[in-house]
């Protein structure tokens, strides 16, 4: 394949919209011809903001257009398999957003949609692409800090999500929410996870008990290896977004962390004060855009899914182990889900 | 009680020497009457050095000693009952050293040998007097940052102690020999702890599995209040001592940690480079010295003992706790132990 | 004037090749319809890699095309007067990189032709539009630290540049070439500078004595409102692109900074360490493309300039002043020059 | 000599009364014998105080007392040249703080009669003993920055000295009172100064006017080496105490900078403050007592006085200088001074 990949955007929300700004003129490996959402209105009007020819209400036609050569699916988690699963039917390359799905058997369901196929697929774990963790990767592999013995993680997001997102029945519940992304981390540093443990609580914002969603939670991991990981997890930063990992090794540590929006202080009696993170659009920006550039290349140049369907399922997976040790006290293997 | 306290000092290893320098010198509110340690030689060693005037084998003669008005305990954890109970016996304020002993029983009987007597006790956990320990405890009750939610603390040792220290039988095991101080500053923030559940390994240094230690240590507690903590332990820094704590409130949070010896940095191609704190006596020593300038304080004025035998009790319960729930793999309710 | 300004671009040297990106994909305002360069080749090529439609080797020929609603200039600085009287003369909307030429007679000729045309025109001073700069302005019109007293501000570039690049003849010297952007923000935060004093010398770098440049200086500002103000700048900055200022104010300080290009630090015994930003497109990759944007926003909304050439005119007679007070030992009158 | 050296203290003003509990108490190589203060209940007072046998109101007589081994003299400067002589003349090991004098002349009396006695002197400055500044001078010997190019400093004090305080008369002005020490250092880190200019204003606190003092200033250095620095000086700092030094080399640059006191940082919405070192006693105890302990233990070894009175000559010579400078608006030449 050569030249720019045509993209087919499925899903206008708030992500969907700043991945039609990138595929339309961020990326230069791409050129988005098609997008789709069921609200007509709203396709209409981000082909015309991005110059997009087609926009479709129907992703399924959209899949179908000749022009799409690849697809990109950014539309709710409950829509992800029948997409994914079209999509590798029709043989076309699909990056997804995570999670794949929220049930490890329809994740199954489309892994061997895939598999039948042999069409490329990628996931999107943006922060595998954030400088700091890729430069963190990369530092593991070039022997920096030995042997990772311990993982350890926090995400915490500076607000609670209304009631409806929140609701375990859409989310997942916040571990597998919030977590995902840590847990997939953990996998990349350490390798596969054996058991989970976990505590969890309704604390900051009691609301949250009326659609049986959590607010804080701490989550142990060992892994296959033997090393152990932690990841604590909050709806209640309130200061504003942090993400923040330490991988301790046997011969240093790596500590990726950003808690600093400008570059600006203020000094007044007695206080040195910054400004935080504001959420994840702000952190992750350009991870995100260089997630999709990587899709586009890998593509075009014919290589290796990165982050494959087994890497969400197994995320997905730690998550969903994770979750039943909070709700039942007692760790979980994460084989047996 | 006027003037300066008389203080006999039990104990003369590396930290009764500090211990030695500080009642000596640098607290005004102290006179070093008396040191005592098994090792006479080293007791008249100490005594010529900070002109203290008289120097035991025998502690219980130098408790006897009328010169004495107080006693301080840094000898081995193996020695703190009997000595906390003569001194008691005799009516003799008392500083000792955490923990208090490794047998929660032992640690009873303490209690009540000081209850019966009621004489001045106080423990040792140099922590609570860090200035940023300190600070953090006073803007949480200043309302800095609403209700406290989660308590999260780190501690590393930046490398491994000998076997024969190491060894569970008189260290009690890593999780309770390092998280000691965390545990007590979870209560300090936080209130009594409800149950914990704990993963560990000796992942770094194999040899300690010659005496059953571990090396690595995740410990996970939810307190009665319903809020939840966890303490990440490790015995592999290496990169220096780093010892941090965060408390996640429902306004705001405080992150206590220092990471930094000498204020100057070093930059060279592409890399800015500060140094780290080497060990415990660099981090806390202005608060062992404020510690016991309490403690003579608390002594001279007849004030209540801010940290009882109690707390020292509780820590360790939950000490005890997390290492069995390590060893089981289950949780461990902290009132069962 | 509605929909997106079509854009004529004037030089397609390496900067030029990022707002050749930038305007023609980043920027939801504008459409790059026409570029220029001397280099044929090189017009087509970026042309190309870019969609725009059309391509010259002649400037003007390219300014009198009628889809060219308005003109960015960022060739060398002795081709901008005849380029801006161009344009001006035209009646073509014209944002010029700074300087606006390094005589100061041609940008009063310059000047005139605006004036003399009424048409818009917009200095290239992009570190006003960085988060952290434009933070701090706004912070002190918001009062945060009362009158600003002192201005002292850094720039040291981590390289050398070839001896060509810094001949004065072309660059103007280091404290021009370098000081600009200080100077320009000297104005912008304090007002306009009554005399200046330098010192500099050609120290790490001998081998830029054959060229008659020097690489480093201290150049030190009275203002008008007699306060005070201090810029040093360096060639030899090696660990990396470092930019800053501090704003002294009566109630407050300000401090601008950036030494850090990703969130990683990575720690290795009694070290921890983080990288630095390389060179300038790194750390003002987001004020070049605002600073674009906001160009085009005041063209179609009639806006009057932020930054007009009497603004260039002034930051250089700063420069020159700087440059003749550190070749001749006495302060400089800047109204003088 | 041997065992500990016999100290008479001169002067028991704040920072008197500093030394006198170092001397007393925190430093192993000496004893404080006498201390001395026109005020004779002051004087009774401290020596109760700190169990020092005998009290003076006559600095000489103290001097004269044969258990007195040698002299730290830390009362006002106008009485330093009349003492440094008298325990010059007595053949007493004498320690001095900065500066020696305000008048050159005098200085070059003192050291006549240090020269002629070949007593051992040494001048306080005590940022040399900080551990930051120390390290950074280490740092250069072991060749980590390769060549120094350029020196600069920043002294901020938090407030406003008092205006009897504040008069030239007694303080030599505020380019000397405050910049004495970023001379020494500018010296230590890159040997003599050829020139000095200067600027400075009344412009934050206008009462200083009454007394003919400045109150912010910037200072250019030229070294004879050829090398450039830079110190600016502020009294009205408001944030904190702000010491910091940047030595800026041909292969690296050393940064000196210290703007905390405790180890806590508060994270409230959108912000994350720390405190700030309130003023000299926070950020330089350490080194006050480290100096003193210098002090004993080259007069004990009778090793070389690391910082001269020509140390202090010259140190002042350049603060003259550039007191000068700032009021002529020329550059002035230290050697004429």
């Amino acid at each position: 394949m050569k030249g720019r990949l045509g993209i087919g955007l499925i899903g206008l929300g708030r992500l969907g919209r700043v991945y039609a700004r990138d595929l339309s003129s961020r990326i230069a490996e791409t050129r988005l011809v098609a997008v789709s959402d069921p609200f007509g209105s709203l396709a209409s009007e981000v082909a015309a903001e991005f110059d997009v020819s087609k926009h479709y209400t129907d992703p399924l036609a959209m899949i179908d257009d000749p022009a799409v050569d690849a697809v990109v699916i950014v539309s709710p988690t409950s829509t992800h398999r029948d997409l994914v699963i079209a999509a590798a039917s029709r043989g076309k390359p699909t990056f997804c957003e995570k999670p794949p799905a929220l049930a490890l058997d329809e994740i199954v369901e489309m892994q061997k949609a895939i598999a039948k196929s042999g069409v490329f697929f990628q996931m999107g774990f943006m922060r595998r692409f954030d400088a700091g963790y890729a430069s963190a990767k990369k530092q593991i592999e070039e022997g920096r800090i030995g042997t990772p013995l311990v993982f350890k993680s926090t995400s915490r997001d500076p607000f609670r999500p209304s009631l409806e997102y929140a609701n375990p029945k859409s989310s997942g519940g916040m571990i597998i929410d919030m977590g995902i992304h840590d847990f997939d981390l953990a996998r990349w540093f350490m390798g596969d996870v054996r058991t989970v443990s976990a505590i969890g609580g309704t604390i900051a914002y009691p609301e949250l008990a009326t659609v049986r969603d959590i607010d804080n939670a701490i989550v142990s991991l060992t892994f296959t290896s033997g090393m152990l990981g932690v990841v604590d997890l909050s709806r209640s930063g309130l200061y504003g977004y942090d993400i923040a990992a330490d991988i301790l090794g046997s011969q240093g540590t790596l500590r990726v962390g950003y808690l600093r929006e400008t570059p600006v202080m203020l000094l007044t009696k007695n206080s040195v004060a910054h400004d935080t993170v504001p959420y994840f659009m702000e952190r992750f920006r350009d991870a995100y855009t260089t997630q999709l550039q990587n899709f586009a290349q890998n593509v075009l140049h014919d290589r290796t899914s990165p982050i494959t369907i087994a890497d969400g399922l197994e995320a997905l997976r730690v998550g969903v182990a994770a979750t039943r040790a909070q709700e039942s006290g007692v760790a979980v293997s994460v084989s047996g889900v």
